[in-house]
């Protein structure tokens, strides 16, 4: 059965952020992400296919559309074969909550791409959370996602303040790491089941209120003559450093 | 001086791969990655720019442009201040070169965000090169040298077709690395000075010959639930535990 034009016109209408923020609703057209998220047990509350989309069979009898209708509907000129729209839902950081695990602090990582590969990297090492602060990428922006393939799903996010938390937390006797061009060396770092790791944007670093919450500079040696090492690459490195048997 | 109807002509048709093919050039805009490449000791064959360049006290002096002049030879729709055109400098392997120094072999890094990132982190851990597969990105496109910045400059860079090259590198007794969900720990890997990492697309993997020639696999142990790590970390992890001192 075809849509509508009044569903037409609403789906349409989630191409705009504000009536998507307005409505608490994302959306995600990325199949071969949807299919990711649905086998790690994500439920979209609403979700349009044409036959081509290769979903899992774990997922829901999608509605069936056809490529005229997810043309219409869809945020790209080019759309996939899927179109899943999903509830927000913005967890809130419970108190004491960083004691327990690892965490991933992330201060003003503008760059949705670099963002989700930062999502993806704290899914890897089993980080607890993410905290991201609210001058970086969207969590819930389609390329955050695609970036993050499944760990979207998987990984425990909370949009927050960076500053009064992490000083709570080292207050509180947490070791609270931040990466940077000066600090003790990560070969040197021992393994810690349960600390925060900062990292800031790749051009400016964390923020002066986040880094003053900061208890102990971690350095990556370098050996040539670049002058800056990706944002992830460095958290990858002093994550497996942490993660060392 | 306004850049005469001919220049602009010529400027212009280097928007076109096969012309800057034919003619050896490459084309570099970001005002910040030619200042990069500048101070780097980079020698550009023909510098443009506005006078809003801010090009270091290095850099030789260009010639002047107006904005509207820059508009019709940019490749991009909204024109930087600069316009660096290079002359392509395609490095051959010596016999046995190999040997001396670690390599980052790139097999089928098809994404040029991530190729310059890997060329950076190359740069950073002191590589003595990069090899790259025929069907990697294009090392002289915009994307792949803005995302190296600076180390496009100073990373000597062969491409080549991997497998004969690394099979002979094994057959001298070359440690040579690839990085694999399966394998031995990274944490348990020695520093090594001369070896190579084959880093395969994430997608993919090494392509099957590149496979045959790698001598010891290695993991990065996963802890969470994402099932690969960014290609770039992935090589991060490993070159940071080669040069741990």
């Amino acid at each position: 059965m075809p849509l509508t034009k009044a569903e037409i016109s609403r789906l349409r209408s989630l191409q705009d952020k504000k009536v998507r923020e307005a409505a608490g609703l994302y959306v995600v057209e990325n199949a071969k992400v949807v299919a990711e998220l649905i086998a790690a047990g994500h439920a979209f509350a609403e979700l349009y296919a044409t036959g081509e989309a290769g979903l899992p069979a774990s997922a829901p009898e999608p509605v069936r559309v056809t490529e005229a209708e997810l043309a219409r509907i869809s945020h790209f000129p080019t759309p996939s074969a899927v179109f899943a729209v999903g509830r927000m839902q913005r967890a809130e950081l419970a108190d004491g909550e960083l004691a327990g695990g690892l965490t991933l602090a992330l201060d003003g990582i503008q760059d949705p791409g670099n963002a989700g590969t930062l999502l993806r990297l704290a899914d890897w090492f089993g980080c607890a959370r993410v905290l991201l602060s609210p001058d970086s990428a969207d969590l819930f922006s389609q390329k955050v996602i695609n970036a993050s393939m499944g760990s979207f799903a998987r990984v425990r996010v909370v949009t927050t303040p960076l500053a009064p938390v992490l000083a709570a937390a080292r207050a509180g006797g947490l070791p609270v790491l931040g990466a940077d061009l000066a600090g003790e060396s990560v070969h040197g770092l021992a393994a810690l089941a349960d600390a925060v790791l900062v990292i800031g944007s790749e051009g400016r670093g964390p923020s002066p209120a986040v880094r003053a919450a900061v208890s102990r500079w971690i350095t990556i040696p370098r050996h040539g003559g670049a002058e800056s090492l990706n944002a992830a690459v460095a958290a990858g490195i002093v994550l497996a450093a942490l993660r060392r048997a």
